[in-house]
């Protein structure tokens, strides 16, 4: 018997997706932070969704019941900022005991309401179930403008890599409180060309490892440029910790200049430069402290 | 402290849809079996989603692993049809234990995958995560021509009722390799004036109790006209158990006689007269088949 766990997440999704039909409306399907679909003139439709687990995702001692609706919907409210896009309409399925407080579900809308309201998102709906384990599964719909949709694959050789904050330590708290960075997102596709960018939901090297597998690119990134949040302890941990939910993105060159220029300073964004785009046969290389150079393997947080 | 089960899952959607902004973009939200959204000149978009969770929606051991992801597509597939519409994107949760055989994976996914294929449905996605219990929520984008769009709040005294399949007994099997009444639901529209249509997953008296509330109207049904099924046990089990899966919709007189004339007969769809709505004040009744008419309460399967 093969078991779940010994193919693991990567290879599953792989497998799963394996003699799935598209039609032409779909311009990308599995392997985005979320699906993009044709919409209109203008616009793409962007797909999302992400299940949050009681044990899994949060634990109930730990995590107020807003935190834990908070981040059910931050979670795909950051996918959609992971395209460049605007976040359009909610759906939330949620299972519970039949013997909670009505106060946890209560608070659990509370959170999802007070985000929706922060990024004018629309719940239009859901679904309710009862479970030994609070489940809650929030699917989103948003919208993007075609010239600025962003993707995983259009990272270049040459392209800076940027993240917007702080990296590690989000499992002592942040994880519960972050606020997606769609506003921060937005700024950056309607000012600049970026040429890839993803969310930091399993780690920062499994995410930079997503971008270069999909777009066909090696990259170089710097120890001392990566910015480390104050509870991260170890680099070596804080790149391979999950939920940070910052952006990574690249851009060439030029417009990396204008970033720079007037974007890093007054501009009051917390955004990093952490190293460049190489070759495909390049692999992933990290540039240590002390100069010395290591090939690495991507690795983060995985489910299986 | 009150409890979930103490409100109950229809004074809970209630409680919980209180302070729900909405932009002008949103025709339909919460009550519905899908959000209406507006898409394009021509149509509507509609969302929808629903929740799958082992030990609720079925039983790990008496369900294969294909129907299993049949069903949890399947349901979403029938809120779609309720409203008139074209399923087109799915997206698919996952969470599984580590250990689970990968075959059960493998199944759920080829039960998704055969019922896509049947009515044109794109997989662009989804989600993956550990849990003890199997839970699947599949969230699914659907499309309908303005014109065609059928809600659940349309239904004028007058309306005759339909339903189009046998009512009760579902949890001996049906439930679990159903097909969504997707091309019903489609002729119908396509060829016809729909007051009012839903589908029936919690019950016939529970969903005609719906489609009542929200077109503010009664309805008189009778015994010896609502088609049970070889399995359903008593009548009155048969009208309150859930899954049926079945559409129940309306039709002013006019249009019931024209789909009467060229549909019952002929079109070899299993489409059954039940009853007829009436003015709000008189509430629901049934004619049972000896004559006696009673007044009812809308009763079936709720979570809570």
């Amino acid at each position: 018997m093969m078991r779940v766990r010994d193919i693991g997440e990567i290879g599953l999704i792989k497998r799963l997706s394996k003699g799935i039909k598209l039609d032409s409306s779909v311009i990308h399907g599995i392997g985005d932070d979320t699906a993009v679909i044709k919409w209109n003139k203008d616009k793409y439709l962007l797909f999302t969704c992400d299940m949050l687990i009681e044990g899994v995702h949060f634990k109930a001692k730990k995590a107020t019941p807003f935190q834990i609706g908070w981040k059910a919907l931050g979670r795909n409210l950051s996918d959609i900022a992971a395209m460049g896009g605007i976040p359009r309409y909610a759906l939330v399925s949620i299972a519970v005991r039949p013997d909670s407080d009505v106060r946890l579900l209560d608070g659990i809308y509370k959170g999802i309401k007070a985000l929706a309201g922060k990024f004018g998102v629309n719940i239009v709906g859901g679904d309710m179930a009862h479970s030994s384990k609070t489940v809650i599964d929030v699917s989103l719909v948003g919208e993007a403008e075609k010239k600025r949709l962003v993707m995983r694959s259009g990272a270049k050789p040459g392209d800076v890599i940027f993240v917007t904050g702080s990296i590690g330590g989000s499992l002592k708290g942040k994880h519960l409180k972050f606020t997606p960075r769609v506003a921060e997102a937005r700024m950056l596709v309607r000012k600049y060309k970026l040429n890839s960018m993803i969310d930091i939901s399993d780690g920062l090297l499994l995410d930079l490892g997503r971008v270069l597998d999909s777009s066909h690119a090696g990259a170089c990134i710097f120890e001392d440029l990566i910015p480390l949040s104050k509870n991260a302890g170890s680099f070596d941990k804080a790149v391979s910790d999950g939920e940070d939910f910052e952006l990574l993105f690249t851009m060439g060159e030029k417009e990396a200049n204008r970033l720079i220029k007037h974007g890093l300073k007054g501009s009051g964004l917390p955004i990093y430069i952490i190293g460049r785009i190489m070759e495909h046969g390049r692999g992933l290389s990290l540039v240590r402290a002390n100069g010395a150079i290591e090939n690495i393997k991507p690795k983060g947080y995985l489910h299986f």
